[in-house]
């Protein structure tokens, strides 16, 4: 570890922190329970309201990543035994029912082939054929194959008892959500994607009545450390009960990579993404690259894309890593060994991300 | 949040990291699957070693923080129904009880007061009544009494079927810890006490027979978060399979720590520690103030203590951290409201700390 090594990360996320994240960074350590820390937890869940768009309460940052996100969701909603019906159209999608079913839940799948998006409809299905389905989870923005989810066709699950869970890990900041106008009752996301911070922390945000779903268990969390009862009565709670020892550093960062995002507008953010993601797609598609997301449900943030006959994926990853210092990620699954997934999120989703991209690649294609 | 808040954090973790892991968190991050992500990694992993005293190849730090490291470890050992023996001698000791029966194990309870140790014979006789037992699980530094639990004396457990896990969250690097000489089977930490990092890793490692037991499982973990199978395969094995997002910035940061600790010396570090304990601990005494841990097991880093008659310990605190912006903990458990828990860790333990400390008291009692 010797020289800092400084990357263009257009990968699947981490993304460039904007400036101001990392720059806060090197604020002095707070205890977790300094009236400074808490007050900033409180503020950030304020922030945080914003970029989801509702006003639960229960709004705060799981300290992990976006699996802990995940599990957290989960884990607290779910009880042993209780149906969980997900959507599975990439690799996100299995990791949910992975891990709801090691969590003890039983898993009924609604598949679409990875690049479509799942129809609504087929939801709704499983749902009507399973009323007794505690939740039904979807990821919004596909991160292993660039597929938009449709999660506004699906707001009419909060007239049963089936809780909506929504994935926004490359959704949140990166294209609209919302998480009241769709009815959605749980929803998590990642510091290091559209919200321009460092990863360490994963919000996540509870609706009312899932929040009273969490408080009806009989069998306690299995998970303690994602226990989201738990992580209430510290962060939100006025006793502010010790659960774990936040990192305030991790949460300066957040903070300030939210600031900046308000600042410039979240509906102006999701343009500035849909604007550059439509740039790089149509350039790509220019040179020979497929888009593997269907058409009419391609995220902008996020793009899986099949290279051209004859070009070898991984060593020309391998060389834009080494000779320029851009990242961008393999694929996934199926796509393993013959896509790139190329993300554009947060501060890194600037024109210039796309000329360095396309500058780079036509030098070692050309 | 406007003017940066500073504390002197001489409460029981986090706290102030060396300077050189405050530097590092500036460092431009980097993508979890970076080929110099992957080298830190495993440059983190032999620092590791030789602050735990190991040879054990699974040594990692886990993206959470203590209590992500105390789960990891249940969760990944402890299948449903197996049995597993916690010492409990405070706040600690009941999390281990918590986290593991909340995981599905069955808790076998050997008790001693708050301040007393736990009497080695009385955990190994546990085990002789219960020979079945998965695990026995002791905290080294009960952060809540600051009661020196005596590791050492578990040695024999090795020759059984029980797995010995060690809870090291306030020993490691601030006092003698040996993994392999005292035939730990699975030992965690956190980066923000003693190592001088900031909070957001729970370094931990596994004995080859830990791993065994790991891999022998029928039953998956049930957290796919923190199952320490899978983050081996994602950090250690060759094939780094991708588990999650971890965050460069914290691991930069807690091998610029690790770094500062190995170049003084870790038997150097933990007799700075004890020197600068003693020193608290002896002018304490001369105030009037009580030692929770009973003499013969007392920490040198983190000292629990009563205050002297008439002194009321929150207000006190309180003006502790607004005037002189000096972070000392609350009691804990049977302790709160009427006891101070403080450290001298990491980059803290310094006269510097004690003087300051004893200084802002002496104005403030008079």
């Amino acid at each position: 570890m010797s020289a800092h090594t400084d990357r263009l990360l257009l990968g699947p996320g981490p993304s460039n922190p904007y400036p101001e994240a990392t720059e806060a960074l090197s604020r002095p350590v707070l205890g977790h329970l300094d009236p400074d820390y808490l007050a900033l937890m409180a503020d950030i869940a304020d922030q945080l309201r914003v970029v989801f768009g509702t006003s639960n309460e229960l709004t705060l940052p799981v300290s992990g990543t976006g699996s802990a996100g995940m599990e957290a969701c989960l884990a607290s909603l779910l009880q042993p035994g209780e149906k969980a019906i997900v959507g599975v159209n990439g690799f996100f999608g299995e990791r949910l029912c992975e891990v709801a079913s090691r969590g003890g839940a039983e898993v009924v799948r609604v598949t679409a082939p990875w690049g479509h998006r799942l129809p609504p409809e087929e939801l709704l299905d499983a749902q009507r054929a399973n009323p007794d389905a505690r939740l039904l989870a979807v990821v919004a923005a596909e991160t292993s194959t660039g597929v938009r989810n449709d999660v506004s066709a699906l707001t009419s699950l909060a007239d049963t008892e089936t809780l909506l869970l929504v994935d926004a890990v490359t959704a949140l900041g990166g294209s609209e959500l919302r998480v009241d106008a769709w009815r959605i009752d749980a929803c998590y996301s990642v510091s290091q994607k559209c919200l321009g911070a460092p990863p360490g922390l994963a919000p996540v945000t509870l609706s009312p009545r899932a929040v009273e779903v969490m408080r009806a268990r009989t069998v306690p969390v299995r998970s303690f450390y994602l226990d989201l009862g738990l992580l209430y009565e510290y962060y939100l709670a006025p006793t502010h009960r010790y659960h774990h020892t936040a990192s305030s550093t991790l949460a300066y960062a957040l903070y300030a990579g939210l600031a900046r995002l308000l600042d410039e507008g979240k509906e102006v953010v999701w343009a500035r993404h849909a604007m550059v993601g439509g740039k790089l797609q149509e350039a790509l598609v220019k040179r020979g690259f497929g888009l593997i997301a269907e058409a009419g449900g391609r995220l902008a943030q996020l793009t899986a894309t099949t290279l051209p006959d004859g070009l070898d994926e991984a060593p020309l990853r391998r060389m834009l890593l080494e000779r320029y210092g851009i990242e961008v990620g393999g694929g996934l699954g199926e796509f393993a060994g013959r896509a790139w997934r190329i993300g554009l999120m947060g501060h890194a989703a600037r024109e210039r991300s796309v000329v360095s991209l396309l500058g780079a690649v036509d030098e070692l294609i050309g």
